[in-house]
């Protein structure tokens, strides 16, 4: 099946669509029919902007998602590893740019592919004065060498299809015009695949166990968050044009004028 | 040395070809006189086809190198356990395709070369309905990320050499043309190493354990292969062509085509 | 900051250089006003040849480093193992070549960056009979799969920019044009991040342990250290002008003429 993110005008992360994503991938997995789900966008340009920067005025918005997330994880994380869980094949076919919680969820899918030309991906939260707290960290080392990731997280550049796919960060970058076609095709194919043969796969190869570093991001976030600095640059960044398809253009060129 | 597979008409991993593998393998190990072997093979078009589909119906073909094999391991893991844990250096020189227990052949020696024009690396188990059982993912696993592996073993694609070395796959891909020279150069460095050099890296670099993960893709392979649609696609593959020249020139799409 | 390595003719790793990178580390890791080091050379053409080999001469030149290294490193462990615990950031801008404890050096960074028409990075030991010894295999084996370790510690070849980033090696190859500015802006990007954000990514991101690989790469190296093999090629190589600018241009093929 195609699950197709519509949260306009950027497709931010927010509380209502991250239940929205919990309830699809609860279904789904649980669902026999469903081989392979693959998620796009209905904005050409944007995939998942980021989680909602307006949060920092709602303290109490995920309490009802962090009732229902296990211990040990925050919210961002329960949304990963949900992903990351699943029995079926997630693919992302990914035509925009992706930052934050956004290029979380993608890292916790099991396949990404993206658009030479148009597709972007980032860990924009460095330019907030915070550090990723959805499992970025976790979710790149097990793709690539620590000082990769360092790179990432810390220059905090929106990084082209072409050098995600360079650094193991997504599978393979793809000619726009291709994109469809490939992504399309190989889950075609995964999904007529015989009964049992991808699980089987899934099977095989366990997932990392990466509890620990899900607790070390979540106490440095913690500290960082409560830096006065963070709040002024996620104000900050709202007030000049967050969160806009304008200000989103360029997220970490408006964040830097901030800082 | 160079050992050059020769059993046509597409060099299908049977129990002899095994058997041979095995007897040099082990005769190489205690002759300290070889410090390279370099695997290439007498067909330009095909390395290892994969393991001989007709065994089929012969299930006690292996039961010779069964009793020869390690507790814990079958007879394509042990295999490929004595390539890997040879004390001299192995070399793959890949002009032509290798799919499935070829391809573990090549993931299980210590290097691997290949030609951009011509050479292919496929798993192709999942189109015959079952999971690769000589160690394919758990020597992918040491190479890349989880989901490059499950886009090799679901996608079930044949790779060009210039994809298989951007997934770190094999060492590096080169022009046809230069694939003699290269590997042969190297070989010939590395045995004119003074003595004991070579050992000496591979004692330092200690082989990854990979046990639990053979236990699960054999526990996998088994319940899979006992299933009707993985008997009729190995007997509809054979049927359609497979094990010709003709055949595999596409297998894949071959055994899409029964699917 | 930025640390400009200078020690004509080519920059050789010696006892004053060690002791001055040791110095400058342990000052560094204590001042909370430096946030990025980068290390760049005052000869364009090499930035750490390689370990100095007329120490062949001098075995008591590290006496006093050794005095100061942690129990279960030797002094050239030593000094990668400062760096890689270092707080801030590390990054090499990477002009020319780096050899053998050069290399080295490099890997316990960060980050490293270099220009493809112009550096070369060459883990050249293996052509004066030993291993290296400052935790070359255990750095580069948290980067890429064994076998492209093994082809650079047995190729022994000079890998260029572009060779080295596709494996892993360093981050990535760029223009030699575009070098200065690239790193000068994502270390200045780092430093500008506000306070805290650098050190906690670090701490989200903690060292792999390589205490076991350093024991066997040490007991290795004393082994062939040992041979008169490896006495031969280095005062061979020394004699046929390695450590001089025209000798080290193809200080492989000047150490492979003798062997």
């Amino acid at each position: 099946m195609t699950a197709t993110i519509d949260n306009p005008p950027v497709n931010v992360l927010d509380a209502a669509l991250i239940t929205e994503l919990r309830e699809l991938l609860t279904t789904i997995r649980n669902d026999t029919n469903v081989k392979v789900t693959v998620f796009d966008s209905a904005n050409p340009d944007f995939f998942i902007a980021h989680v909602d920067m307006a949060l920092i005025d709602e303290p109490h918005a995920f309490d009802a998602i962090a009732r229902d997330t296990p211990a040990g994880l925050n919210v961002f994380q329960g949304l990963g590893e949900l992903v990351r869980a699943m029995p079926q094949v997630t693919i992302v076919k990914l035509a925009g740019v992706a930052r934050g919680g956004g290029a979380e969820f993608i890292a916790a899918c099991d396949m990404a592919f993206a658009a030479s030309e148009t597709a972007g991906l980032g860990q924009v939260e460095a330019l907030m004065g915070i550090v990723p707290s959805g499992g970025a960290m976790q979710y790149l080392s097990t793709r690539m060498s620590r000082g990769r990731v360092l790179e990432i997280i810390l220059g905090a550049a929106l990084f082209t299809a072409d050098e995600a796919a360079a650094y193991g960060w997504i599978n393979r970058a793809l000619p726009a015009p291709e994109l469809d076609v490939f992504v399309d095709t190989l889950a075609l194919n995964i999904a007529r695949l015989p009964e049992g043969v991808a699980a089987a796969a899934k099977r095989v190869l366990p997932l990392a166990d990466l509890a620990s570093g899900f607790a070390r991001e979540e106490t440095e976030w913690g500290q960082l968050f409560a830096n006065p600095a963070a709040e002024r640059l996620i104000r900050g960044g709202l007030a000049a044009g967050a969160q806009t398809v304008a200000g989103e253009r360029n997220l970490e060129a408006l964040l830097r004028r901030i800082a």
